[in-house]
């Protein structure tokens, strides 16, 4: 067999069983590979930033990570951006480039660049692939790498000699994924002193402790000890609805997240990171801790954060018979009038299905959300991690294909979708159960509140022309149907709740553009 | 006045006065700054490839570079494939990459990322502004070194602070761009003694060794002496047409270029490379060129290549009178029937207006364009030169805004002009005169070929997955109309050649879906 046999073989014994791709010519014996693995299920993205988002979307639903096919230096390039979201949410991902053969590197074709130097400021770990008999050893410590707790970006160069070379080596053996590590126990004696000082003290997590079963706990240690809450402003996944344990995130707005976090005295950090400011700003500070906060570490996001809840609960006395806060079921009432992001997000909380997930990149159009969804039934809540916009359509169809069975809901903004709107198609191609409600206010709305927040007054025509996305608008009913997704325009509240009604009893690939 | 403004003077000051932009919050206080000078031409690009491509084109039409503005690391991630086709291209570029500021670099926000290790495998320069007193001069570094000739890369990573600081720092002085060197005698001399050797020798040309001048005078030696032209693969730019000496390029099979290439025996680089395989392949070889042929380097890119052009010429004795074959006007008939590539060819061929500038990424479905181009009136042919796909429509947007009184044609496979399909949007934007002509094969064509060429056999469910558009195909007319520019859909050659007599005879942005 060849080295590129000898790679699926690894993937696939490794539980790599699904390939986001968009190959060249370099990867020819790579494709030829993947098309005698019929238990490899292939997913075409037509651009690499489609590629790399739905790997992450996948990787947070299925809780293992998948492959990605990218093509030399400028494939790997253009997927990078969310790979680093991928990064930033603890995504498992393992990224296959392929590069020219070795032999061929020296003569400087057209396509050669460094792609090391590319990889690692959005990568954990970088390999590059000596031989076909080296490929089942370097893809199994990729595979290692990525499966390592909680989440890693492994980045193997896959040169085209080592894929089309022959080679007799054996399968390697895959380590097993080590289990979480447990936190120790000074830490767990800090976090009880804290929350026993009487001193205001605020539980802030994230990764996995936003799932139901850990916010169960902290729950239970809220209700016992008047701990308080919060969740980081922006996280890969949440568990959420009626009968959770709810949780707030931490806003975005500076001067939100300084008066949301203005009383706390002890911040202990379960997998999360104490909060700092999405950017800088003139005048305003970067964390967003007053200054006599206390940040301690209770647990890091690789450790086991269910486990360390629990030990914190019985640490502190709380019994299994507290009963924590959780929600109660309420949809609202259909909105009425206006399509405002206000209507969308009502809409939304009264039609949306249980189970459902969100991928939310709606950015300033969608900051209500959260709370509009508090008391909806349980779903999941997928956020940007990265703040690289382009992220959401593709995390959708990477979730989809993780859960065929539940309904992907894509809340996206129209500056950010453009980013990577291909993956609309990739929606059509696979089918997916994904209905994507694009804001459409036509502008980048974000940035016109960080222009005035800058105090340079009303836009002159060379800021209208970098931040307004209004001449010509964008169609998107039109750009949907141009990749084969069925849509309609919504411009009231009432045709948008009759769009998403329609959308949600039905399955299948579907956008609604709501002109707000 | 604060350094984003010194920094924008620095620019104009320079002869930077376009700048391609997607900017973001870290860089409002640049965008503030370029709303004060309307001296600055600013074009947004809703993606950040569509920003470097437009910037490669427009610099090999104005021959200097424009600025691009791009959102710290991801952000210059997305626009990378296009800087590494510029660097190939050797176009200059400025690349202006808003960072976080420095005292918040620490606090590792999202969007933090190594973005000089990102930077510097596409990039000639990278360069880091200390604080706004150091705009200025680290700005004139910047355009010193993308003008050096041939052009060059600069990249400079503008912290936000350097931008909103205020400084008192004079505008630094830019130097003048060094006139091309000479080339050495012994080069000269080189050269004319394998001319003179009787054995068979090729000049081998790119860069503005293809400009009209200087195939002018290597035409007049071809003439004189039996010496063979020949053009790199590809090339940023090449001056053809009725009335100037035509010049093959290598061709893009590795086959077919060892036949072009195979008798050999002195090959003289003119500001080009020696020819090598695009990509490896088993049991073939890199280069392109025979075991015996001898390479002489006459000229490097940067060098004064027509300069050096007329000095052999003189050395060779080859004087003004020696009149070179140059092609005379010949258009053909109009084709009909079928809409093959050769159709679409040949009614370009037919319909496509004096000064036209070609813009050619339509891959493997234009193989045969330039040989029906030859003898049309004088165009200017500009191609994707490193190989990463996505050039295209941006690329034609750049030449637009570059040369706005002549016509951008630019042809477009069906699978590149995915990538970076967002640059429709800046044709209406700008009310750019490009025509797009996309070749609507549904597929990635170049990688079937590429597939057999494996040894592969047939490809089977997996490989097709990766390698067709056809299911769903995509509507190039309702992604065009989607982003507000007009379009029409041809299926025969009769439609192709009303639709593209029609866009011909008008001004403004236009789309034609070539069914093949």
């Amino acid at each position: 067999m060849n080295g590129a046999d000898l790679l699926c073989d690894t993937l696939l014994a490794g539980g790599v069983d699904t390939c986001f791709a968009n190959p060249g010519t370099s990867e020819m014996h790579f494709v030829a590979a993947l098309d005698r693995k019929p238990a490899m299920r292939c997913v075409l993205g037509l651009f690499e930033g489609v590629v790399t988002g739905a790997a992450d979307g996948y990787a947070r639903m299925a809780g293992k990570p998948a492959a990605t096919l990218l093509h030399l230096g400028p494939g790997l390039a253009n997927g990078l951006a969310n790979v680093h979201n991928a990064k930033r949410a603890r995504s498992p991902m393992v990224n296959i480039v392929g590069d020219h053969a070795t032999y061929h590197l020296k003569y400087d074709a057209p396509l050669t660049s460094d792609i090391e130097s590319l990889a690692r400021p959005m990568s954990h770990w970088v390999g590059r692939v000596a031989g076909a008999d080296a490929v089942s050893r370097d893809a199994a410590q990729a595979i290692a790498q990525a499966r390592s707790a909680p989440g890693r970006i492994a980045t193997l160069i896959l040169p085209a000699d080592a894929a089309w070379g022959e080679t007799s080596a054996a399968l390697a053996p895959i380590p097993a994924p080590l289990p979480r590590a447990k936190v120790l126990q000074p830490h767990i004696q800090t976090a009880v002193a804290a929350i026993r000082s009487g001193r205001r003290t605020t539980l802030m997590l994230s990764g996995v402790a936003l799932r139901a079963d850990a916010l169960q706990v902290a729950g239970r240690i809220a209700k016992a000890t008047g701990v308080r809450l919060l969740a980081q402003q922006s996280n890969a996944r949440m568990e959420r609805g009626a009968g959770r344990v709810a949780i707030e995130r931490v806003p975005y707005p500076v001067e939100q997240a300084l008066a949301a976090l203005q009383d706390v005295e002890h911040l202990i950090l379960v997998g999360a990171k104490a909060p700092v400011a999405f950017f800088a700003y003139p005048g305003k500070p970067s964390s967003m801790l007053p200054e006599h906060c206390q940040v301690l570490q209770l647990a890091d996001p690789g450790d086991d954060l269910l486990d360390a809840l629990h030990w914190l609960a019985d640490e502190l006395g709380v019994g299994a018979d507290v009963r924590p806060e959780v929600m109660e079921l309420q949809r609202p009432a259909l909105p009425t009038g206006a399509l405002t992001p206000a209507a969308v997000a009502t809409a939304l909380a009264a039609l949306m299905p249980e189970h459902s997930i969100l991928c939310d990149e709606s950015v300033s159009s969608g900051r209500n959300l959260f709370q509009f969804t508090r008391t909806v039934p349980q779903h999941d809540y997928l956020q940007i991690t990265g703040g690289a916009i382009g992220l959401g359509l593709p995390l959708a169809a990477g979730a989809a294909i993780a859960c065929p069975d539940r309904k992907v809901i894509c809340l996206e903004a129209d500056g950010s979708g453009m980013y990577t709107l291909q993956a609309l198609w990739t929606h059509a191609r696979e089918q997916l159960d994904v209905v994507t409600i694009v804001f459409a206010n036509r502008s980048y709305a974000i940035l016109h509140g960080e222009l005035r927040s800058v105090g340079a007054g009303a836009p002159g025509a060379n800021a209208r022309r970098m931040l307004d996305l209004d001449q010509p608008a964008l169609q998107w009913t039109q750009l949907a149907a141009g990749m084969g997704i069925e849509s309609g325009r919504a411009t009231s509240a009432e045709s948008f709740c009759q769009l998403l009604g329609a959308a949600m009893a039905r399955r299948g690939p579907f956008l609604i553009e709501a002109v707000l």
